[in-house]
């Protein structure tokens, strides 16, 4: 298969909707009045602020919506680079369908809407269900041999991210997740840390689910091999994306980037996801601020990820799951921002002294 | 004022309810068994074992009540320790009971139940309202200068504390929360972390509510002085209690060994209510494993008692306000990690293929 360079990167011009500057200054107001010494609820007063200037309110609500995207890829099927065979990405997609997956679980408990998106789940065990937003491709090639995704397939799952956001915009969502799911993913997500960052593949490769030290070693291999096959070719992020992402990262991207267009705020889980964002901050700088990295996964890529993003993540917890379930754990966090942000009395309303 | 050595320091034999192993046991089987990679939930995964242990079920439920302790103090009167004046405890007292603090906003987010009570408020700010729960004692004595309580007072204190806790385990609550309010308490509850853990005073004290460096210097100055009265005459956590505490500490101790004599799980906060469950902890070392580390606080002296305690904060989000504010938001983690753990489907239940 030929890897042939990009001869026109399409790097589409997006607009992003920059923070609110007033809405920052009267939340930061805001939270030096709140009956409390100045900045003692830490980053509970920050993120209250944030949240302010990406939706453009000074008492910001969170209106969370999860969208989980997910997908097969050629390099799992060819490369065996998971613990876990390809057809678990559909079985899982039907457990979500059922409310009993690990984010589903979560969502509902921080009364979060899902969506999910068929990005290319092999035909043969993807859920029936009319719920599901299809893209309409199928798996992604073996990233390890020739690109794994078209430039149609990327511009599909693109817009349907772009369209996604845009629809929760229409709802009154004020915040935005990207979850994912797709056997195999991990790899993907790491040759685009890698080649965003410019750091060594191999060494920000991870064990994902739980490969053992011979499958770790093999994706090592793979994402080398991946890089070195590429990198020749591959112009800017969506270069990269098309050659060595996969349709759930595409979709995340694009869902980040609506984020952006319309003005909402966007966590970032883990390593596959924050991936898709970094894309997205590639194709679209502006987007950064409206950027939060709702927690440190052990995956190596993902600090690395983080610390180009420059984001600092609010929980660092162990989890290595994905499917969004970081992001919404955070998001339960950000609800108790804004309750403080929102319900406390100023010194003034509750006639508490101040400081001597 | 004399500080004659303990001559009788009371050490009640408490009955500390030990975990229930089977529990532990089940729940922990059942972690390996939902459709997720084993491990993949991080610290979600541990909290909801830890719960089933210490309530008694394989599926645990997330009750939640907090405890917020009043109390002034008389080293905060007379060494000008704190940023601000005496009379913001009684005043924030009313703020809660209006809902509008920092601790009520975040427990009505997380649906906890609250319980305020008054440990030695001073009378002219305390506010009138029935439903405050009253030791019947006021504010501490000076402890750079002699005892800060008496022994009855301690008694009463901890008495209530554990009959507090007493009725939340009737109640059908699970986890309860200590929280405190007391201008000037970060002062005596730096003396207990020295004390307990035999580190240098001085070196444990920070800003509080946020004194200066003058004020800072001050407040080094009362805690290397206090600790040189009464170290060659304190005996035992009671002692220690009794002549550096406070009332709202007094308090929250008998919570915590409340809270183990009824087999529920305790959720510390910052560094006043980390102090009382440390003491509780040398009275009846059997409650250690049903305390978790809400959150980690910039105090210097937090770092030290959860090392001592050996416990592993669930968030480090730089709160430093006490109220209990820091243990209700690690209440949101915890009942995530419970959802997670009851709602989610087993490998088998959802038909999803195990690793290859």
């Amino acid at each position: 298969m030929t890897t042939g360079a990009d001869a026109h990167p399409a790097r589409p011009e997006i607009p992003i909707r920059p923070l609110d500057e007033a809405a920052l200054t009267a939340a930061r107001a805001r939270q030096r009045e709140l009956v409390k010494p100045a900045g003692a609820l830490g980053r509970l007063e920050e993120l209250a602020i944030w949240l302010a200037a990406a939706t453009g309110t000074a008492r910001p609500q969170v209106i969370p919506r999860v969208v989980i995207a997910a997908a097969d890829h050629g390099v799992a099927a060819e490369e065996a680079v998971s613990a876990f065979p390809p057809a678990v990405t559909g079985q899982m997609l039907a457990t979500f369908l059922a409310g009993q997956g690990a984010v589903t679980t979560l969502a509902t408990e921080v009364g979060a809407g899902l969506v999910l998106v068929d990005a290319g789940v092999h035909a043969d065990s993807v859920p029936a269900d009319r719920t599901i937003v299809r893209v309409g491709i199928g798996p992604s090639a073996n990233l390890a041999t020739g690109p794994a995704l078209t430039s149609a397939q990327v511009a599909a799952c693109v817009d349907c991210g772009r369209e996604l956001a845009a629809e929760a915009a229409l709802d009154g969502v004020t915040v935005l997740v990207g979850g994912e799911m797709g056997i195999g993913n991990t790899t993907p997500a790491t040759c685009l840390a890698a080649a965003l960052t410019g750091r060594d593949g191999a060494a920000l490769v991870g064990p994902g689910t739980g490969v053992d030290a011979e499958g770790l070693a093999r994706k090592r291999e793979v994402v080398t091999r991946a890089l070195a096959l590429h990198g020749p070719h591959a112009h800017g992020p969506l270069g990269w994306l098309r050659r060595v992402g996969g349709g759930e990262i595409a979709v995340l991207c694009g869902l980040a980037l609506g984020a952006g267009e319309h003005g909402l705020a966007y966590v970032c889980d883990g390593v596959i996801a924050t991936a898709a964002a970094a894309v997205a901050v590639a194709i679209a700088p502006d987007l950064r601020p409206r950027l939060l990295a709702g927690h440190l996964s052990p995956e190596p890529a993902h600090a690395v990820l983080l610390e180009h993003l420059e984001l600092d993540p609010v929980l660092d917890l162990g989890m290595r799951l994905g499917e969004g379930s970081g992001a919404v754990t955070a998001l339960a966090i950000l609800r108790l921002a804004c309750a403080a942000h929102d319900g406390m009395a100023t010194f003034a309303q509750a006639g508490v002294s101040g400081r001597d």
